[in-house]
């Protein structure tokens, strides 16, 4: 059992001892509200959102974009389990700024193990198999953190299974600060209409 | 400003003022790993897994699938931002084993609003606009937890540009105790070959 592994579990049964009333806890989100955003390890939407289990649903990808699969997600959330905002949360320093589809093509291509960044650029080790799999992936970069986020908003805001009633939200997480900022351009996009 | 609008802005207030060292905290995961799990409200992976602040990556989904989606994540996780070890999570009453691709696609041809269920199943106000765009979408909805867990592991596993020296852990977590459950045939389908 790796050393990560045998933490988890450990870390799972100090929660579970203390899991108390929240056996108790009911599907649909109590407070009625969903956040999309990136899964950067350094963001934790319960602390700097304030959510507490039970609370709200939270759909985390790379960047926090708005893919078909978060659409998915969110769709289910309004329609089966009653959220009635939403909230786009993308992040300063985001990984997602640091690379381009093509960089990530050709990174892939020599190898599927990990590289590295420095001043110069991405560096791969070479080794490992090649690919050309890269290629059918749209990797979602971001070049612009507030343009990515209206983007977002204004792609759930005219998707036709989304409710119009919905408002959606614009926010970027300042990982220097903690604090969350607002994108008034992309909040006054997915407003209700 | 709506209630929830304000309470999130108002904790994520408090959370910036104790942000303190967190301000320093590099990109990528420092115990070099990543969870792909559902975003129901019940579950805080942070809590049940024993994550600070810069800890791993969190993926999540309705469900905690291995979409596309989550694979693009995935790969970046782990060839950018260096993860090495990978758990696909998902737990008890989720709300994918409560309907199926027709029952979704139903509600939202007659209503984009939200649907309700009791014991004689999902129901719908019948308001609002009509649609047949969730045809084309598949809403990857789990009959068995156990079987939804190894699918989703063996599809990682096999997918293309996934190195094949980081180990994908099956579990289930219980929304009744808290604790994490092995599913030992999907983490044996994700060992490293």
């Amino acid at each position: 059992m790796s050393e990560v592994l045998k933490e988890v579990i450990e870390a799972n049964q100090s929660y579970a001892k203390t899991f108390g009333d929240k056996s108790k806890l009911a599907m649909p989100p109590a407070r009625h509200f969903a956040i999309l955003t990136c899964m950067d390890a350094r963001l934790d939407p319960a602390k700097y959102a304030g959510l507490s289990e039970g609370d709200a649903h939270v759909i985390r990808n790379a960047g926090g974009r708005a893919s078909d699969d978060a659409i998915r997600s969110l769709v289910i959330s309004h329609k089966l389990l009653g959220t009635k905002e939403w909230f786009v949360i993308h992040h300063t320093d985001c990984g997602m700024e640091s690379f381009t589809d093509e960089i990530m093509n050709d990174l892939l291509a020599s190898s599927l193990k990990t590289a590295s960044v420095d001043s110069s650029g991405w560096h791969d080790s070479g080794e490992g198999p090649g690919s050309t799999e890269g290629k059918y992936i749209n990797w979602l970069t971001i070049s612009d953190n507030a343009k990515s986020v209206l983007e977002d908003v204004l792609r759930i805001r005219n998707h036709p299974l989304v409710s119009k009633d919905i408002p959606i939200y614009g926010y970027i997480f300042d990982v220097a600060s903690g604090e969350l900022k607002e994108i008034p351009e992309a909040t006054e996009a997915g407003k209700i209409s």
